[in-house]
């Protein structure tokens, strides 16, 4: 979705490659000495990072890197301020270990880390309020833009919002959501050992939080919209799944066409089973080219 | 602010003068052939209508001329189809006579008019939901749009005011909304009735309906942020009002000064009594500029 409003507003985005510890940082500094090569430095406006539960891949970037963005950003802003935007949208969904300390609180002087957060995921979806720490310098500028497009949020539910943490019920509101998402999350993750680890090439990430798992097929199974595999399961065995190639940017040399995205957010126990065996079962009878 | 956001996306804004039937419908095809004269016809997008009770005039555009600017707007569509957007936003607070058609009504084919409605104004502010009913071809690129914009607007809004309709809770608030608004309105006129009939060159628009009374002074009176009147009514009479000029488009030969717009809406009628008088004793004893 940001991607397509990045594309809407005549943007242009470079992916940078992760690892398990989220992005690297040896690319990114690659990145930017392409940039300053080709004479395009002065356009960089952004570096984009989801600190937390990344979308789609569920990988959290390590606290050694938090760091490292915020220092390479100051360093490279030489024509103008480059800013870090730390969508951290899953932060509030961690299932294990401690949480890490965001991008934001290694900017000291605050004005370079834009933090953008929601209370979308940790408590209801359809309240859409959500909150952004940003520089001084931005806030008059957002201000406007914002002003300009919805005329301010709907007060009812910044109200509401604020009863609702003023009253402590948040946090025990948040760690009744955190506990079913958690068991969901295990439930898919058992799943998919089950159903999945009999067939070769199969690996998936194991999200310490988020909504997600990524999962990763042999080279040659494309998931995208129009491939036999999708096709397969949504029309033979009713199951359906998000093409991960919708996760790269246009154009991106490194995109693989043989991933996907599972959500277990929405999914009862029983039908996150019953959907992994549906997806299992997919890959397995997938009709081959030959017939 | 409508103004605004359509600087803000870098579209040029084009007056068309009015009278006490709303848009001149001469002075619209004026400006089409003035258009048409200087090849810029293909840029035309839209025509802009407040048709009940416009902001800031209180003015309403006439059953004839109504039916009149779809024509125009069909009839000139050489390059592309010219859109009619039709802000209703005051329809429902209409105190005196029966509703005119809408400018959507006489677009009988339903691909010119876009009618653009509110619940904000008839029944809450705060909860920020309207609705539009707009041509089927422009249905999916206003959907994108509004998606990159907002993601969707906030469902338990949408369900409070689906649940409020289903009630016919609605119309019974509407009727209290105006009828609280109408005794407002009268107060307001009779209060300038009071203290203005004794001043001379001073007139205002008699609106049927809406939440505002256009008022002008004499030509030497100028209103903006920057004036003696604004300074003098502001900082010691301690009354407010929204300077003129800020309601026409930016470098508009029109544009006259010594104008303002009064609000009803939230004031109470003791509210209303007392501010018309600190505006007329800032008028009245306005500080000369000899001394």
């Amino acid at each position: 979705v940001f991607l397509g409003v990045l594309n809407g507003v005549g943007a242009r985005t470079i992916a940078v490659e992760s690892d398990d510890s989220g992005m690297r940082i040896d690319r990114l500094e690659e990145c930017l000495q392409q940039l300053k090569r080709s004479n395009e430095l002065h356009r960089l406006k952004m570096i984009y990072v989801v600190s937390d539960f990344e979308n789609p891949s569920g990988i959290s970037l390590s606290a050694s890197r938090r760091k490292q963005v915020v220092e390479l950003a100051k360093q490279w802003s030489i024509h103008h301020r480059i800013m870090v935007l730390e969508d951290a949208a899953y932060r509030e969904l961690r299932y294990n270990g401690d949480p890490l300390p965001s991008v934001w609180s290694f900017d000291e002087n605050r004005e370079t880390v834009i933090l953008a957060q929601t209370f979308s995921k940790s408590f209801s979806p359809g309240v859409r309020v959500g909150f952004g720490v940003i520089p001084r310098e931005l806030v008059g500028v957002i201000g406007n833009l914002k002003g300009n497009d919805d005329f301010g949020s709907a007060n009812l539910n910044q109200h509401l919002m604020a009863t609702v943490l003023e009253s402590e019920r948040y946090e025990q509101h948040v760690e009744i959501v955190r506990q079913s998402y958690r068991t969901k999350r295990d439930t898919m993750l058992s799943s998919l050992h089950q159903e999945f680890s009999d067939l070769p090439d199969v690996r998936w990430e194991h999200p310490r939080g988020g909504l997600y798992v990524w999962l990763t097929l042999p080279k040659r199974i494309e998931t995208g919209f129009s491939s036999k595999l999708f096709e397969f399961a949504v029309r033979t065995n009713h199951v359906m799944y998000v093409p991960g190639e919708l996760f790269y940017p246009t154009g991106d040399p490194a995109m693989q066409k043989n991933q996907m995205r599972l959500s277990f957010g929405v999914q009862s126990l029983d039908g996150i089973r019953e959907g992994i065996g549906r997806l299992a079962a997919s890959v397995r009878d997938l009709p081959s080219c030959d017939e």
